[in-house]
């Protein structure tokens, strides 16, 4: 496979806007393609906003140096026929990525790679009968995905494995994280995760054991500092003496008990959420969402800035 | 009761110290007592050097000012006598406890108020027979409570019902985060949720699914960034366009499917906590694990201080 230097991508809304800011600032060339003529005409002047609100973090340079990188072109064989690396992220619906991957896949290079930005569906329920589909996998991105560099890759059965090992080495060059996930599963890792702790979050408010606003406050302060720089299995090595193991040994009971007493999953069920909505539009109107939205990327856009200077170790 | 002035802090490890730094940078006085001779001894050494850590990063400003409000005590009862507040920091098992809040009952004011700093114990199992056990309840802090900001308050059945609003008040006052769980529950609120999304962790883990690299990878580049400045609840609400219900609507039957794979749980077996503690000691020797300590204590207070410059809205 060539080296990552050109660029198809699919779907121009804000998961595929972030990803041509990706590409298009480590210096690749981006063609960017969406079917509705709406957002292709909007889409270069959202790039140039978001690059923008960047520049003034500190994050990027010459915002038309980047931007100039992208084109918007106005057929998906266009976008996709000369690039190295496929980005599809269209709406996710099997039926829509079923359809959009055909088109991408009877256009491709026989050598390109298609990436999709799916959240939780994995690659094979949607590349079983598409042209060339031992070069689509799945690269699940965090949103906005030029803010959290996290990747995750999760290969079909059909998948060339010779393309995980060269993915993961581009997304490295780009500046994104890469994380493999060895065998389709739904919701991947990270959304099992933010499942799993959403799905205690709702017992506990179910149960009437702390508001919605009190269980916020937890993570964003308390839970939430440690696991903006390490992970869960970091964390609690470094809380116990004698590393992970004697934290397990402590713990690990505790933890085994707060499983065991939710063997009988409740959904989230319309009451519920109801009420959890009720808390957060007293909060936070409806009409402060975007607002707030906007608040959420400063603050990310800070905290990206902050993190770079941070060492290592 | 009187205002938060005089405290006595009853355990002086790590928890306890901490504890001592967050009542003196706010200006109040405390009397610091523990059974250990040698810890009583070096407590205030600690607590300088803590304070000058601090000072480096911006986080306090005068620390012999901070320091000299903070006195060694020889008796548990001449740290608790005339406290306002008494904050118990000693070890995590029911008997020690139960043991330790017994002399403080016996030795303070009636009108004082006693916080555990238990990180999953309720109130209600040590403090059953113990002398004014409706001035008891748990006051859970995060370690290092004088870096990560959240208090847990747990009543009793039996704690007097003026004290959680006054401690609640209190906390905020001496620049805490303090939250209210409504009832007793193993774990309280922190550890339920710390503990879900570890059980999915490592379940992830023991079926081969990614490393333990990968999965911290997830959080500390994924998930993390957004939940140091927000909760889970505001996260998805600002993650759908049309709020909570919106989200709850498109991704709950995902996250029930997740809680659905997890009906039969499994205790985090030896073998399991074995694999995890080879693949942390490769990336991270035992001997390592204080330093590596240390700088997660730098980076806490490199991003306290960042977050201090951030607006809330």
């Amino acid at each position: 496979m060539r080296r990552l230097e050109t660029v198809g991508v699919v779907g121009g809304g804000l998961v595929g806007s972030g990803w041509a800011i990706v590409f298009a600032r480590a210096g690749r060339t981006v063609r960017l393609f969406d079917a509705s003529a709406e957002i292709r005409a909007g889409a270069l002047a959202g790039i140039r906003r978001s690059l923008a609100d960047m520049q003034a973090f500190g994050l990027v340079g010459d915002v038309e140096a980047i931007a100039r990188r992208i084109s918007v072109v106005d057929s998906l064989a266009e976008a996709v026929a000369e690039a190295d690396y496929v980005q599809e992220s269209v709406f996710e619906r099997v039926d829509v990525k079923a359809a959009v991957s055909r088109e991408i896949g009877a256009a491709i290079r026989d050598d390109a790679v298609v990436g999709s930005s799916s959240s939780g569906i994995p690659a094979s329920a949607f590349t079983a009968d598409v042209p060339r589909r031992e070069r689509f996998l799945v690269a699940h991105p965090v949103n906005p995905p030029h803010l959290v560099p996290l990747v995750e890759l999760v290969p079909a059965p059909w998948t060339d494995g010779a393309i995980l090992p060269w993915l993961r080495q581009a997304m490295e060059e780009l500046g994104q994280v890469p994380v493999v996930v060895n065998r389709e599963i739904e919701g991947f890792v990270l959304n099992r995760l933010q499942g799993a702790l959403l799905n205690e979050a709702w017992a506990l408010y179910e149960a009437g054991l702390a508001s919605a606003a009190d269980i916020d406050r937890t993570v964003a302060h308390g839970l939430g500092l440690r696991w903006s720089f390490m992970g869960p299995f970091e964390t609690i090595d470094l809380n116990a003496p004698g590393g992970v193991d004697d934290y397990a040994r402590r713990l690990g009971p505790l933890y085994h008990a707060v499983a065991q007493a939710r063997r009988d999953p409740r959904p989230w069920s319309d009451d519920l959420v109801g009420r959890v909505t009720r808390e957060r539009r007293e909060a936070l109107p409806a009409a402060d969402l975007k607002a707030r939205s906007a608040w959420r990327d400063r603050r990310l856009m800070a905290l990206v800035a902050h993190r770079r200077g941070q060492p290592d170790r």
